[in-house]
């Protein structure tokens, strides 16, 4: 079920856990990050991805740095230390708000063994706010399934998801699956078209995973096959995470979301953002113009991962004679969104939408 | 250059070779056909593909056929072969008007070595007259990749192309490639933009092969990466070929290039589809509700070719626990093309449009 987590604290060891989400879905391998350099390790090699779950992982990486630096400079440290956190990956908004959160608590008045105890309860506090909002996202999600399934007469819900923003990316549930555990869980019909998601294939490789741990109906699609089933009714909805999102409703989310948005526009079909709040980038309004986009390595494209007598071996999968381009996300602009669904509600991907569900995030000259 | 040819015939051993499309760009083999049976199993395992290239190797399977026939019950026998060939690959329409021009030839009148004779010349002719509409597809399009050019003072023209419409699908040259050979040949600057194609990657196995013999600068990016690049006005133009065009203008291509005519049209990029007017079905007014989708082996997604050790392996890529699903192609309506390029020049995807090219294609009673 989706109630398994992809990360967690063993107080026996005073580290974390965390799936290698390499390896999935050929091997379930634990990991252990219990120093900075792990915690960033993780993060840029993709052993976690996802944007909660980056974020958690940072938090305890600025705990993991505050406890080694005990005796040293300590501020200094620790400022130092989540600037290579943030550089680890750029286009995770929830990265930069961990760390900064994590260098807030910190206080000069307090002594620096203190220090390392707050900011162990901030990443304790992030990661549990994390599973709270998965657990509210998923119930307000449960309603858009239910209504739909009641259309259909209780025939399965098709519903189409890109990249993984699952219980892996987050720490339990996830984001945009958190609706389909729960309409699972109430005995509500729902298939599950997962998009490969080239190049690393998370959709194919976590999503695919996750559901089939589950025992949730899905069926596996290149990328390039979700507009074809738009056409021809074969999908009811849609619904992606989020992995940076601006004031008006615009989402950077994993490359190709933008594809599958303009489809479900084209034909009609609700397209959802399942996210909590803490992918909102207050500051940000235009997206597309804002938003950096992160460039990974090209051998992401030009090799491919898979299983060979039962080793997994990386096999180039084109001529070394040609160039590649492997940008991570794109933008999908708000018009495209039918709604959000946070951890406080639903709403329209619209500046009012959104401020009417965070009104506290109304800049106060309004 | 683009002036190789994909298939030929062999006149001392009277049998044809093609270039086995399933080991490039690893390996460079010719493969014979002399058979009905080989061009059977050359087309359904796209040992050849592309709409005009599987019509040429029907034709010629045609004529393997006849000659192998003489003696017995030949009228019958032929129609037998052609509906075998028919049969080897479902979408495209060009197989199915390839074996009924070389089922017209023949005559009752005829001797049957006549007759098998006409079914070498119906092969030849076809042969030919693709490499004629290729060359005539590419003048038409050199003319739009130089307008974009001047008005770029030079700088490269950036074009999207989607799975392989180049001269491995036809004979010489290709359609959607033979404008972009024709404007490297009289020095315009351009860079192809090629996606992958999942899920047999002809775009970064075939395509990507091409224009590196070719010398063609270009660059493989995932299925996902195209809506990006047009959103930051990185693509100045996408040209793709057909496998079955109606009256109307949607065109039935390799799945996924209804998304990439959603992003084009979204930021107002052209979107052109380079067709011989072999590929039109006359019969056809709705490309989504009437032109079949082939459903290809799970095979497609669940594994993946590759090199590893210099040699060309399987590797399975997802787990063995998921279901998968192999639609070949999507259509895209033609509201959604901004023209189709044709051996008889450029026109509008529109009825008119196409009749204007095409007036002999005009019932009657109009």
């Amino acid at each position: 079920m989706g109630n398994q987590q992809s990360i967690w604290f063993n107080p026996e060891k005073n580290i974390i856990e965390a799936i290698d989400q390499r390896l999935l879905p050929f091997e379930n391998v634990t990991i252990v990050i219990g120093t900075l350099e792990e915690a960033i390790n993780a993060i840029s090699e993709m052993v976690v991805r996802g944007a909660p779950l980056i974020g958690v992982t940072a938090a305890y990486g600025m705990y993991f740095a505050a406890r080694s630096y005990l005796g040293n400079n300590f501020q200094a440290e620790m400022n130092w230390a989540g600037e290579r956190l943030k550089l680890s990956r750029p286009t995770a908004v929830n990265l930069a708000f961990a760390v900064d959160g994590a260098l807030s608590v910190i206080s000069d008045q307090l002594s620096d063994s203190e220090n390392v105890e707050l900011l162990f309860g901030y990443a304790e506090n992030l990661r549990q706010r994390e599973i709270d909002f998965s657990k509210k996202i998923g119930m307000f999600g449960l309603k858009l399934i239910r209504a739909i399934s009641e259309t259909k007469g209780g025939e399965s819900v098709q519903i189409l998801t890109h990249c993984n923003a699952g219980r892996l990316a987050c720490v339990e549930l996830g984001t945009a699956t958190a609706p389909i555990y729960l309409a699972h869980e109430a005995g509500i019909a729902v298939h599950v078209w997962v998009d490969e998601t080239r190049p690393r294939n998370q959709g194919a490789r976590l999503t695919a995973w996750e559901l089939s741990e589950a025992g949730i109906p899905h069926t596996i699609i290149p990328d390039n096959t979700g507009g074809h089933l738009m056409q021809h009714q074969m999908v009811d909805m849609v619904i992606v995470g989020s992995d940076r999102t601006t004031i008006n409703g615009d989402v950077a989310n994993k490359i190709g979301t933008y594809l599958k948005a303009l489809a479900a526009f084209d034909n009609g079909i609700p397209f959802y953002v399942a996210l909590p709040s803490t992918t909102f980038d207050w500051n940000l309004k235009d997206g597309i113009l804002e938003i950096p986009i992160e460039q990974r390595d090209g051998s992401e494209v030009s090799m491919m991962e898979g299983m060979l007598d039962n080793e997994i071996r990386q096999f180039r999968i084109i001529s070394e004679k040609s160039a590649v381009a492997n940008y991570g996300f794109d933008v999908t602009p708000a018009r495209l969104v039918t709604g959000l669904i946070t951890e406080r509600g639903e709403c329209k991907a619209t500046r009012e939408g959104i401020l009417n569900l965070f009104p506290e995030k109304r800049p106060s000259n309004e």
